[in-house]
């Protein structure tokens, strides 16, 4: 087949989300522990993981809800000392894989275009963009809230087809989430490749939309594939 | 007189906030130039100390209103570069004067208890507190809205010197604001310092109680008058 585009998830695609994610998580409970909160690290990392899952990613006030957890007082310098820990943690994660950007410039060499289809708020992932030294690689950027839904909806797929002018015969989609980039991606036609990392949890495939045409270790084995 | 606590103002006291908004909004709107805003910079900085004049430091769409003011369409990509360019100057420019840390530690020597008065929302300014290092330094943080009010309300003041167990007649206001720092302390019976650096606009006492006690260059010179 020729193929004339590449779109692309973000988180767990073009860098490592799970290991920041844990990193950051750790470093801020270990830093709200510093400055008072009464807890086990362990535990309370286990407690926030819940608080994110059951308060959702762009909740303000996991913080607060973890401090509550142990049943004491608002604190809101215990509450800035996760912050800056999460941060801090957060920036030095924030770069691609090392596989990223070769792969996108080789991409680029070939006169393919190149997409993203991410979910989350458009701000925040175009922050990530931004911090990832991504910002002018893109020739369209779909973000689901900005069309009011989410992956695997294949309306965010056929949006960037339309942005990049290319057919779904044409195009790869690449992903890390079988229920959400591969089901997606594959009801709009398009061919799917899953990146499988190491640090991430492979999830079987739930329905037949699930199974992608193609499964690799990294971004790089893409070139294999054109 | 001896003075046993000596209290101080956060933002242009115990670092250089008006360096840091200068330059952090300069790197803010070139970026969002280099990100497809179509303004002049001195213009657009210039929109923007409006906007955030307006709308208040703690609003959280300034960058927003500087695309609508200029008849563009929401841009979540030139938002998010103003946001990224704006906090690494923050983080790069939030450090304490040279004369904060060597001051605060000859004041512990002396077992001078120190303190905080402060105007802003707890978290943030707690979040300023740990990112300049002086986490540990303070005996007592007062932030103004903890008490739904703001300097010069004399109840703030008061309310350290409680949490110092210290008394207004042995104790010492350390701010650059006659018309926040000086008057509230003031009216509280505390002595007052007005730090004057030379990037700060001097603004004229416009009561009795606005003429600070004494009048010093930098903080280093606050171990003279003890």
């Amino acid at each position: 087949m020729e193929i004339k585009a590449v779109l692309f998830d973000i988180d767990n695609t073009l860098y490592d989300t799970k290991t920041l994610a844990v990193n950051a998580r750790r470093n801020a409970v270990k830093a709200m522990i510093e400055a008072g909160l009464k807890a086990d690290v362990d535990e309370a990392v286990k407690k926030l993981k819940k608080i994110v899952k059951e308060y959702g990613p762009n909740f303000d006030h996991h913080y607060d809800k973890l401090i509550e957890s142990y049943r004491m007082q608002p604190n809101p310098r215990i509450v800035a000392a996760g912050i800056v820990a999460y941060h801090a943690t957060k920036i030095a994660y924030l770069v691609p894989y090392p596989q990223t950007i070769p792969t996108l410039l080789k991409l680029k060499e070939r006169n393919t275009k190149i997409g993203v289809v991410t979910d989350g708020l458009p701000v925040k992932q175009w922050e990530k963009i931004i911090r990832l030294g991504l910002q002018h690689f893109f020739d369209a950027v779909v973000i689901s809230e900005e069309l009011k839904t989410r992956k695997p909806d294949e309306k965010l797929f056929t949006h960037a087809l339309e942005k990049l002018d290319a057919k779904p015969a044409e195009t790869l989609m690449v992903g890390d989430r079988v229920d959400k980039d591969i089901q997606g991606a594959k009801k709009a036609g398009i061919t799917t490749v899953q990146i499988l990392h190491p640090e991430i949890e492979k999830k079987r495939p739930q329905n037949e939309l699930q199974y992608p045409d193609y499964v690799l270790g990294d971004l790089s084995e893409l070139l294999e594939i054109l």
